[in-house]
């Protein structure tokens, strides 16, 4: 047996789920494919064995055991074995309903996807769909919400090393000196690097220059204390976050969450 | 302290979470609202001690310790303590993007959670939320969505059971007997029922006659065999799914699916 498809299917659909699966199936030999029209849904697939690669527009990419590679619906699907030996490779085919999550391209590349987690993800949703009940598809769909998650996850946290240094290690210090003003220069010390350095590194995972970030990690917490106590004073709370000027702190503020301290708590009084 | 809010903030909006919380908090003596245009956030709240009573257009709920209920946004707010004591709940504001699973009226009730599962479900938002970071937040996320399944689960179990009686003994046997011709009279036969009160049951838990309802089984019985082996001769699957004749088993299919079993198939080849 080169293929085991499991089909799911509910008759039942008085439900809507943001995720919603099709067919899945493991492929023990996974045959070259060229879709340039692709799928009409998701595909997820998550590479067991063997080495291959993928064309996407320009680019080439070399997939590993481990490695999960997803495509939007209609995006055009080129894969290939890599000469020596076939791949072996898990798939699901979904939907999802509103704005697909975290992809903002059509095409998106996980290498640091542990393989032991596709695996157990891909069994409890096999588990699930062979229940063949609207209880199975739903837990299903919170399985696949949960990988999904967790391979971004695990990017991001692959993203936020550059050079083998990890920057939360900055952030976190911006965020226990929040009543501070720190300098680019005094970071640079802290961390013994360049300020060009730092600006490239903030600006290459954050897209923002050190201080914006530590701006807005001030203005996140304003946020916080302006909402889980209605009384406190806008005065104590700019004191909280590094401003002294209680009328610099609200232009600030202003400039960055487009209405002004007490405008923004009135708003989002629930 | 009569309340303590969580406020769920992050700077980082370069992602698309299905679900996204807002503001949380335990309100240690809710007071009565009325709020005739709702909020513009999803309101999810859990009671936990105390009674209270919740007017929704012309319905009256009374609320228990662990009934859940769910507002959608703009849905008129109106909740009462019990005129005795006051009531302790947790809330939850959230967005969803996309449609909005599982609740199609602007304000469900469940009365069928454990208060243990709305507490843990809590706790664990909470704690991701406080870690202030994106991972946190998607995480929060998967454990909200997570536990609206596990609500609704626990809801269709209880729906499921009309006067004692679970009604998935039925469907089971239907399942277990897709190669053969149930009739009512023998339905009704092996479970003890009239005929007419099976036909009740069904249209109560399905919105379906049980005949219908089993040749719905028998539909997504041949849909599976239809995608799983592309190979297999539409005559064989017509058998197992008790239709020895293929021209009316196409002529059903072509009834429920709109299309024919081939053409089908053929539309839904990944």
């Amino acid at each position: 047996m080169k293929r085991e498809v499991i089909v799911a299917i509910t008759s039942e659909n008085i439900y809507q789920l943001p995720y919603s699966i099709n067919t899945m199936a493991v492929d023990w030999a996974q045959r070259d494919l060229e879709r340039p029209e692709g799928t009409k849904n998701y595909l997820l697939i998550q590479c067991l064995s063997g080495y291959g690669k993928i064309h996407f527009g320009d680019k080439r990419f070399s997939i590993e055991p481990g490695d999960v590679f997803i495509w939007k619906p209609d995006a055009e699907q080129y894969y290939y074995d890599s000469g020596n030996e076939s791949w072996c490779v898990n798939w699901i085919s979904f939907n999802c309903i509103g704005l697909p999550i975290y992809m903002e391209e059509s095409f998106y590349v996980s290498k640091d996807c542990p393989i032991s987690l596709g695996l157990s993800m891909f069994d409890t949703i096999k588990k699930r769909i062979q229940e063949e009940t609207v209880e199975g598809h739903i837990q299903a769909a919170v399985a696949l919400f949960s990988f999904l998650s967790e391979i971004y996850i695990c990017d991001r946290q692959a993203i936020n090393k550059v050079d083998g240094f990890d920057i939360t290690l900055v952030s976190d210090y911006m965020k226990q000196n929040l009543t501070k003003q720190l300098t680019l220069d005094g970071l640079s010390e802290v961390f013994h690097f360049s300020e060009s350095y730092l600006c490239r590194l903030f600006n290459r995972v954050y897209h923002r220059t050190p201080i914006q970030y530590f701006i807005e990690l001030k203005i996140d917490k304003a946020k916080r204390l302006l909402l889980s106590d209605g009384e406190e004073k806008i005065r104590d709370i700019a004191k909280q976050c590094g401003y002294e000027d209680q009328v610099y702190f609200a232009r600030v503020f202003k400039k960055y969450v487009g209405m002004s301290p007490s405008i923004y708590r009135k708003s989002q009084v629930q």
